[in-house]
């Protein structure tokens, strides 16, 4: 099965993630971009949850976000997700944050992430997940 | 040595923890409560990590928060948190969130928290433990 | 048209709502109720976001959640809301959080609100509002 | 007076911080470089509740975190900030995240903020406010 290079989710903008300066919080955008990468692993086979089961996390080594148009409570987001390049230790996805009702782009984004084992050493990532990323992340171009 | 029955914790308010109402939003009581049992564990002579690092968490099984006034960004709060009860079960520490400036209160609350252990059953508050939440509660008459 | 009495709104358990516990940290859930609250109001006909542009704010007074079954990362959860009481000041919502996949019943809760003006003072809720939440609450039997 | 280059500010990191992996998650760190601005702000003179106050707000257009440590529940982190450059509409802020017991560096980063008035357009910096950045920024040699 071919995998799906961009995956999209889409939700509403949570009154909580709002601040006082009346739009979304930026920090809740880390969140978003997470939940874009859930929403990737469960589109493409295997949930991260299940990779945690095995022992392994991909945690974040780099985060970028870029802060286009304010996010507004009530509105509707999509989060589009894309891995941009696989290496044996890392991975990285980059993501668009867009106003799902016209398209807008709110937001980009990348993160790297590297893979550790239970006792936080850096570890290959398993075959089967490699082989995975790189078909997905192979000729992505949105 | 006698454990302090109310122990206190003063921060600023986070930019972050503010809503488009231009107050804290109210979940940010949840954490800052969790924050004054913490300092309380820290003060009482046994840091929470510990409590964990033993194979025991306090898991919350109810949460009671009355809001009276608005917190705003960069106030100082303070948490005052003390146990009302103790039991070979379970344990119920109380908190009054008050402004640092002049000691109005902010908001009040109670969580009810169950002694689980790694497989998530309950289990029973080892005696050391219970000894220090129970010598605590004693005559709390804050 | 009639409200509907119980709304119902459904989402992935998202990463950063988890603790080192390894379940939903119980902050999550003051959020995803009010989640629900939102998708009460979008359903009912008026969203969250035209009554504030009103002026007009519903402020939480009193929150209570009591924790049954943890929610783990990647899980489907399900808020249940409806009114309990309506008066010409404050509003009582009532919830329930359900695993979507088999309908056991993780949390209930309940939250307190008040109406309240641009200047913070209490407020009548706007006829036109309360006639929605009364018809709302009336005869709710879920 | 002279703004202090670097402003720094401890605290203990809170349990709602931590996730499943057992480590603070990534998005929290959004939140401490927030705060480690506030207390720039408060330290040079002048909160930025007072400059919101004045209807401007410094919103942010970038973001970047480099991971290197993982922070746990509990510790005690510094923040480190200073400001790196600063334009007519602009001022970049950079961080260091450090443990505080042993100073060693668990992430770096830097937030790019826009001035935006209350129409959210974007605006000059008062000279005023202009004047303590630059001022902070000259010779920052940390």
């Amino acid at each position: 099965m071919n995998p799906q290079k961009v995956v999209e989710t889409t939700f509403h903008v949570r009154y909580a993630e709002t601040d006082q300066m009346g739009i979304v919080h930026h920090s809740s955008y880390a969140i978003w971009l997470e939940e874009g990468r859930s929403e990737w692993m469960r589109v493409n086979g295997s949930s991260y949850a299940e990779f945690e089961a095995n022992g392994l996390r991909l945690a974040v080594s780099e985060l970028n976000i870029r802060f286009q148009r304010a996010a507004l409570y009530d509105q509707r987001v999509t989060i589009r997700c894309w891995i941009d390049t696989v290496h044996s230790r890392q991975v990285q996805f980059s993501y668009e944050v867009i106003d799902a009702a016209n398209g807008a782009i709110l937001a980009t984004g990348y993160s790297k992430h590297i893979c550790l084992d239970t006792q936080n050493a850096v570890a290959r990532i398993p075959d089967q997940w490699r082989a995975i990323l790189a078909k997905a992340a192979a000729g992505t171009n949105r």
